[in-house]
């Protein structure tokens, strides 16, 4: 169900396109290429327009202009909107007449007032807080005390400092009965919440007698198709903010019997290390009881 | 008492205008026309004042004047100060004495204040972040388990993310014994809080024993005025903000004995699709404890 | 211990100004006239040291300069530079020279940086939330139940929409039997936390047998310079953001024996209505125990 | 573990550096005489690349050229992109023709977004919230009631009002039976969260039968390499955001048998005064357990 940027793979139907996502969502989570190629065909075509205006307004009323041919005054007074949509204003063209005036007047402030709100969207996506979470490859069944335990490990891939993170599981699968109906249940962990995270974050859930994972063997994982759903919760120091993130392990991505290995060691210095190369890096305990 | 955006309908006396909204809510929450209106008739006004100003200090002090009339110079003053107000400054027109010098300093200063000030406010409304929430049309008392229950049905409306989406229902009514008061109460949940968010969620009170609906007939409710109202909480990930929800179902707006149908469904690439024009679609079901 | 506007009045030594304040701070909380004031005299004085570095490069290396003397070739490169500075950059005065050159290339970019500056901390100043929250001018000790309780009544001052309201009070007094020592203590409240607050709020503590003020007599109060303490927390749904405020009720402004009266009523169209100049009223109900 | 500046010590493989950092990360975190020398060679270096493609347009399409050698000619295209980008515009060099037009439509709108971005990281670096904590060097352990208490002292070191202050203690040592092993505690604190923070608070953990430093004698904790981790998280009320602060303690820094000096005193106008350079001081009260 979960895509793997972190949307939901639903069809949501009976909205028209820009109800369902709002001219902001949109622009500030669309592709860095189509934003840029949509901020200079916008600036074109809003050049077009004013330069439409300044043609019918008459161009002996743009001082400066030294074309004759149509197409000539045409590209002037495209570029003559163009500085004044971005109040560079040379002056070399400037508007002498009282309508040209009053357009250039118009286009000036309708360009700032754009232009503020095009800069504020860039640097809206520029400073868009994203916890960037890297996740093992595979949650692990590993032994975990006297019974066995859910295991997957995160770290953080960016330097930012994520505080008092929070982990909140939950073990979603098709009822065994009716399997057009999805069950979802909390996962209760060993350890919900870190004050800092600096290395990484071992997860734990120990399948208890409480779990809903307790009489699933190997094969019922993936009969349900089982999906193990995580949402994690932190504040980002460097932006300031609460930032979440979301990903999931699907049944098949499940190893029924594995241990992961300690990826920590010191170097010259004494410095703590951590090699998150090998944050996947486990290796096969057989569990008699999942075969 | 909830107007249909959300607001309360209270009548508060004693406060002035500006005091009770102050300006920043006064120009952030004003329909989108009265504020285009408004920037515009306030670039005029701020021109008009500098034009007069302009014009005190002696149009020849303007260098490059091409009226002669005062109309005509009046002009010129106008839109050189619309140049100089957005930073444009063709130069074609420009101060040459020191009072028209001083002016257009201080113009330029004010007028990139005052547009700061202005594109701000513009693009704070553009990014104000705000939760779109389909709510079913009807609040429905269904069966439930053994006994029945108030439910009503929500989804998101927006493509945004909500995440950690928190309900919180108040039932409001009118005391049997002194109408004048309206008592607030608190009804529980099945479940206040989901994780995620990404098709309907049905909201479920369950009338059991500590229900303060537990002796209201489907008359009671009309005669008491009865009122739920709700407030929803999320965290939205595109604007990484909490965003707050509100709105009520009146007593006229519940149906006693009634069941919401299933909306999901799925496609032809197996993907789970849901139907947001039939979130109201509900099913009769006589309950006779309610007639 | 608390000031009116919420600062405490405490006297910290040992830190410089700006380390204590912060820049930033500085800039954000100072007066509107001594704001205003500081951006216009940084306006002056940055382009009096601009005026200079293009006196030093030579006036001759400004094209279109008109003035002979020295004062009146100061006065053009002084406002040269503003329209450098503010980037309006009319033209008939323009860089020829290297040096001119370079510094004006400077200057533009310097300007647009701290305009940029100006222009935020200015949006900042004007777009700070703040929570309006009008108290009563006295706090009451009223009959309640079968004991007392002490109650305070607020209102939303502005029509912001304050959601999920929290208070949290605090009681403090000099220890009896060591006057230099002050006490604090938190006291419980009838209801801590309400999800709207369209109308007014009265808060209750309760002076049951667990309460911190259950052998106070007035006297007491005054005796031990008690000070009762208070915190709001609510999310102000026009900011989006989460406001505080902060306020405290002395012994002197607590009247023991008094009921605050309804200031709700009903206009023709059966809208409530509340009249907030009436926030204080109250009636004399005496209390034996009190006196 | 824990570096001054409240990061931690942690050499982090396998990821490349703008991967770990963000760009944004990287430009808001870096130093300030970095920023602005980025900021200048950044202007510098797209000045010289679109001064290259004006000469490649032909610098006979520049208006207003005086310089007629190469290197002339250059620098007064430099100088022509520099007053593009900054939309100065003097306009004595304007596009004629119509390639320099284009490159100048482009230059214009580029600059605009550019610089709004530097300007934007410029006012987020400025604005960036940051809670300034004064902590005592020392943490002390004190005779507290009939046992021990580990006690440490901070003061805000900014007037700015921290509302809601939280503490969070963590306690981390090697294991003793297997060094390669940390261990990190939770410390329980006589009161974890403060209302308002005016002057100064000692923090204390009191040493009783459930605290993990029970059995720690002053050789334990240097023995075990012991750390006492501290997260402070507050609301800041200047910024209107939540701000959290990082330090630790080493064992080193613990001294065994000691007690915080009173630092209150009163002013001549009978204000609350705090000396914050005292904020270390402390008098020896041997602790004959610890030895």
């Amino acid at each position: 169900m979960l895509n793997q940027d972190g949307s939901f793979n639903v069809d949501r139907r009976g909205l028209k396109y820009f109800e369902e996502k709002g001219i902001y969502h949109w622009l500030i989570s669309m592709r860095w290429t189509r934003f840029v190629l949509l901020l200079f065909s916008g600036y074109v075509v809003i050049n077009f327009i004013f330069a439409c205006l300044y043609m019918i307004a008459g161009t002996n009323n743009l001082d400066g202009m030294k074309a004759v041919t149509f197409g000539g005054r045409f590209m002037e007074a495209f570029f003559f909107s163009s500085q004044t949509l971005t109040t560079v204003g040379y002056g070399r063209l400037n508007p002498a007449g009282m309508w040209s005036n009053i357009i250039a007047a118009l286009e000036s402030l309708a360009g700032l007032m754009t232009l503020a709100l095009a800069t504020g969207i860039l640097y809206g996506r520029f400073s868009r807080p994203s916890a960037k979470i890297l996740f093992s490859h595979n949650a692990l069944i590993s032994p975990y005390k006297d019974i066995t335990a859910l295991m997957f490990r995160i770290a953080n891939q960016r330097s930012n400092q994520l505080i008092e993170l929070e982990a909140s599981i939950s073990f979603s699968f098709l009822n065994k009965h009716d399997r057009s109906h999805r069950e979802f249940r909390n996962l209760t962990l060993e350890r919900s919440k870190i004050n800092f995270f600096p290395t990484t974050w071992t997860i734990v859930h120990p399948i208890d007698d409480e779990s809903p994972m307790r009489h699933f063997k190997a094969n019922d994982f993936l009969d349900s198709e089982a999906e193990i759903i995580i949402l994690l919760k932190a504040f980002d120091d460097t932006f300031s903010q609460t930032v979440y993130n979301r990903s999931s392990y699907r049944a098949e991505e499940i190893i029924f019997g594995a241990k992961f290995n300690i990826i920590f060691g010191q170097n010259d210095k004494g410095v703590v290390t951590v090699d998150l190369h090998r944050i996947n890096e486990h290796e096969i305990i057989p569990l008699p009881e999942y075969s």
